[in-house]
């Protein structure tokens, strides 16, 4: 049997190869047609593959009954990632251009394969735990920057661990969902007291999330090859963050409300397998990292990103950015087994952010923040519009891709639009 | 109906009037008789009352029926709080000595009221998310004197707001569970860089933990009496803490691995009801809070709490700190409202850990890092032992009670005991 990563493979439904979703992706999620209960189906084309049907019709099997006809895949991929590759498999091989089971049957096409436009798609999985990690170099350099000069740019420990930090589980929420501009403690410099009002910093950050499909037990480290086999796959993840009452409120303990209103994810999660003819390896570490992070392989992703930004005045959104997974300093398998390091136990649902990515490159900046330069230098629209941080009525738009030879492996978008603070 | 607090009521059961489970308190946790599953059950004098049982045999409802034959009480939390006031009144109804149901009852009695010394104690709740704050003036100032002397002992924006840190849900445990010394990145401010090994700064740290038992929508801010509503119940709280392990990586992001490997707490939760007799007003807070946070009432607690230690070489725990939570100068309807505020959604189990709780004299500092003074002065234990933090073996016993006349509403004790680094 072929391989579902397959460059060759094709599918009975027509995909166009500039979409996400061709047979060598697969990517999972939670969609629900008019007046159904939500349930886990598949990417393809322009379609959804009901995969509750397909257990339903006998078609397709993952050891437990019943853990695609639920709300999210959390009971899926707590089976491990044998079922993960065998169910994929399972999957492309019915949706293969050779395969009759579905091609050849229309009453069940049409019931297993809804027009992607007719669903709606919910949260992929709930979310267990949600860390954020700041491990793009080029970011944490920018930021360093602008807020301590060029000498002291990173910080002493950057450069010995993937920095991070536990976020918010529970403001979470899928591509499409409004985001409530916060309201918070506000402090200039100039001023002698805060007061407390609406954000006048908003901002976004682009970053990738992992999905972990894995647990560990609390008091245990985890190795590279058992951080890596409990990565189920990756969403793209958009930090909404408010840059204003991050400053004032930070020290000494981080961030907290400055990132507890709103973190965005695209809908579908895709699996680890299918990125897997897309590994590069990342920078150079230097200083090596400590033995328990050290990582030999091609340890990162040639995953293109792309930012778009539509004001209310415009009709489209008109890209600010474009970057690249590949040019992170930490990989997600580094951030994993950090995260482990002291004995934390890892859950399955648990979600990483990868921290914010820029590239080399001043087009590459992955935030306002990075783009204006702390405000200094606003963004100018088509249109006319100027931004320095988000407006009311924004909408936000990231896209992320990998390339195969006239096929892509995508993950569609995670868009988010300010609404005023009430 | 006399109300539950009513300090003259009575149990048909013995209670000692040092005892932390007299019929003003009926706590809830969560218990297991050998070979059965775990259930909700109250905690009065020696003994546990099964709550399922109750419902089973008719004698309690609760709105929506099986709440009670659950692991967690978080379904129960979930009923809001006129169901939490009934069913408390129920209980104490039926646990009275002037009522004869349960009382003359033999052989329900026996099978409804099982020995504490008999039953396993399990996690009372399941934790949505945890938070813990950094509310002691006292403490906050004792940190800052040794770390950046004592004009600047307090960071600016803690009079203004209650600062605090999202933790890591996955490793609260409860009392009794042993805690794995932390492995982690050690940088001795003399090292050129760091090196990776067992914690060598491990340290407790008192607290109370809030259980928050309902919910609020992202984008939605608290009011003072929609969070007071919203808080179920308290719990004893040990916040572990790898001081070394911080030091070095909480720049600028905050704590993460070093609070990441376990927190404890212990197995009842004290009803808000239950401790409304021992409300005090808290600090004067100067500056005045911006008016989201200002809260008029009194809004602290009554309530001595005792550290104790007990090495390997000890037959029992030596006291080594009392102190009392009316000191904390930010209470916990201030930090939920002030958890809230961004738009962050709040969710029934969320769990909020006051921050070390520390007194305005020396014998009242609620850890190991300010009984120490960071090292310099050594704590000498009974026997002949000396601490400046925790060596393997040995155990951390905390106890709460509020003192009533003639009887004590009491949290039981949180205990954990270091087991040397896997």
């Amino acid at each position: 049997m072929p391989h579902p990563n397959d460059p060759k493979l094709k599918s009975f439904i027509a995909v166009d190869p500039t979409s996400d979703f061709p047979i060598q992706n697969l990517p999972y999620g939670v969609f629900s047609a008019p007046g159904a209960a939500p349930r886990v189906g598949v990417a393809i084309g322009d379609f959804v593959l009901d995969l509750a049907l397909l257990e339903s019709e006998g078609l397709l099997k993952a050891n437990e009954p019943g853990v695609f006809a639920q709300s999210s895949i959390n009971a899926f991929m707590a089976l491990g990632p044998k079922v993960w590759s065998q169910t994929r498999a399972r999957i492309s091989e019915l949706l293969r251009d050779d395969n009759p089971t579905l091609r050849d049957n229309a009453n069940l096409r049409a019931r297993a394969l809804l027009p992607r436009k007719d669903v709606q798609l919910h949260m992929p999985f709930t979310v267990a735990g949600y860390t954020d990690f700041y491990s793009s170099k080029e970011h944490a350099t920018n930021v360093g920057v602008m807020f301590r000069g060029k000498d002291n740019a990173l910080q002493p420990n950057w450069l010995h661990m993937p920095i991070g930090y536990n976020g918010r589980a529970s403001t979470v929420v899928v591509s499409g969902t409004p985001i409530v501009r916060p309201q918070g403690q506000l402090k200039p410099p100039s001023a002698d007291a805060p007061t407390f009002g609406p954000c006048k910093r908003l901002d976004f950050e682009l970053e990738m999330g992992v999905v972990v499909g894995g647990a560990s037990q609390m008091g245990e480290m985890l190795t590279e090859a058992q951080a890596e086999a409990m990565i189920f796959g990756f969403v793209l993840l958009n930090d909404w963050s408010a840059r204003d009452i991050q400053q004032w409120e930070y020290v000494p303990l981080g961030p907290f409300q400055a990132k507890a209103f709103g973190t965005s994810i695209s809908p579908w999660v895709v699996t680890r397998e299918a990125l897997e003819p897309f590994r590069v390896k990342g920078p150079a570490q230097d200083p090596q990292p400590l033995p328990y992070l050290r990582q030999l392989g091609a340890n990162n992703y040639e995953l293109t990103l792309d930012v778009g930004l539509r004001t209310a005045g415009m009709n489209a959104p008109a890209n600010i950015s474009q970057t690249n997974f590949k040019y992170m300093y930490w990989s997600s398998v580094q951030q994993l087994v950090h995260h482990a390091s002291s004995g934390c136990a890892m859950n399955v649902g648990d979600l990483l952010g990868s921290g914010t990515i820029s590239g080399p490159e001043k087009d590459q900046r992955g935030s306002l923040l990075e783009i204006s330069w702390n405000g200094a230098e606003p963004l100018e629209l088509p249109g006319g519009d100027r931004r320095t941080f988000l407006e009311d009525g924004d909408s936000l738009v990231m896209r992320g891709w990998c390339q195969g030879a006239g096929y892509r492996v995508g993950f569609g978008e995670v868009e988010g639009t300010i609404r005023a603070a009430e």
